[in-house]
């Protein structure tokens, strides 16, 4: 067991995926093979998404997670450690792959998709035990249910103390998500924030009774691959929870959306996760 | 450019191709992700698989092929090394990634694939031309279909003083069998091998006219997995074209047919195709 001295902004409790994309004209019936146009692959997960865009706007992170002894997992913590991730909560494990998400892709942007979660379902009490103190330390824990739902209530539960417990689920409508947040209130949480794509976000804190669901929108912007979207908001979010502890959740919340407006531009997840130095000095 | 002095049993000139497989209890719709319960990388493509089974008879075995400068090309590379087949002519690019075939399992056995062939298409008169004098002193050229049917079609041409053209495509039954034989005999085929599965296979060659197709049935196995029944035969046919250059073709293609009816019983593609000391003593 390793000691770790360093008090992280964000640690992130969560999973790494691979991501083997095929493109073809359309999608193969059952029974069927047909011939694509490319093959790439891709960092994915939700937890290491929202690592990345945490870390690439200048947040201090370390990330607790599983990958396989093999390929896809050496290249994972090399893809951690281009990205100033600490890696000394990376575990590999020998008795199952890094997690593979396969994913086909037609022309029009429709996909079908199989996700093997593989090592991330190993990641269990052990890892969050060596990882204790730097959890218990950090200014924000980001967990997502990628992996077992056990283990992410377990680091929750280490880190509540001092942390806000972040939950999402997709709604259509302003009402909607207004309803659900004050669901998720009244079921004990501190606060909550939905997300609406283009519609922006609702924003609710049980410190404000009065008016508990505010609609924070976003500025338009021309969308081309929103793929990994949600997981460039909610690392952004972290990263302002960290560095700007006493700003208003809305006011995070809106600067998180315009990350993530940035990051739908461009083709691509964690590829697509801007930089501070690509992003307008007010957002800072 | 280099000028080797060996003399191969068998030359492929063909496609290698990485299989990335996932297992979900069903396949995914349009738009939908689900959760599989297995991923695994193996080792394929049609010229690659034929290769290998010829080399595990026992056959001297070069490859001509193209692979991407990427992990799964050093891998492939390995792979041949692994079971004695000569690289020289192995060609890496950086201009495409490795062939890749993503395969989706349902637990009934069907599947839904999508190949992007990338670097086989690469494959060309220039690399061709280096592996000239192999191709030209070759026992046995075999060519498939999954690189440019051009290139197939040169190397062809490079060997035609001395080789045979082997092909082959599927039909139903040993009469609809025959008549196709027929079919390839009359456009010039020195000889014609139609596989038909548990059925066996029919053999006709030109120089036996009065009596063109023979029945070759085989032996009844259980069988656990077909992937790559088809590339066994094949590779192990032009083990035997090479070593018993006298053996009637009937006689080749029932030894081969029992090859093949080997790898059927264990699961998977190349790994499950037998060697020499594997397979009973009067096979050889």
């Amino acid at each position: 067991m390793v000691m770790t001295e360093e008090a992280f902004d964000v640690v992130v409790v969560g999973s790494c995926m691979t991501d083997l994309v095929s493109q073809a004209t359309r999608l193969p019936k059952e029974g069927e093979t047909i011939h694509g146009h490319k093959f790439f692959i891709g960092f994915g997960g939700k937890g290491a998404n929202q690592c990345i865009q945490a870390a690439r706007l200048g947040a201090k992170t370390a990330m607790v997670c599983k990958v396989g002894k093999d390929f896809f997992g050496d290249n994972y913590l090399q893809n951690f450690k281009d990205n100033g991730i600490h890696t000394e909560f990376v575990g590999q494990t020998s008795v199952a792959a890094t997690g593979a998400a396969s994913i086909m892709v037609n022309d029009a942007g429709q996909n079908a998709i199989v996700i093997v979660a593989g090592a991330n379902l190993v990641l269990g009490s052990e890892e969050l035990q060596q990882a204790l103190p730097a959890i218990r330390r950090a200014k924000v824990l980001v967990c997502q249910l990628e992996i077992s739902p056990g283990t992410s209530l377990r680091a929750l539960r280490m880190a509540q103390e001092n942390n806000e417990l972040l939950m999402g689920w997709s709604v259509t409508s302003v009402e909607e998500a207004g309803r659900t947040g004050r669901e998720l209130l009244k079921r004990g949480c501190g606060a909550a924030i939905i997300t609406l794509g283009p519609q922006g976000c609702v924003v609710l804190a049980a410190q404000e009774p009065s008016s508990p669901a505010h609609h924070v929108p976003t500025t338009a912007v021309k969308a081309v691959d929103t793929t990994g979207a949600g997981d460039s908001f909610i690392g952004a979010l972290a990263f302002y929870v960290a560095h700007y502890p006493t700003m208003p959740l809305k006011e995070m919340a809106r600067r998180a959306n315009q990350v993530a407006g940035v990051s739908v531009q461009t083709v691509g997840t964690q590829t697509s996760y801007p930089s501070k130095k690509d992003l307008p000095a007010d957002l800072f």
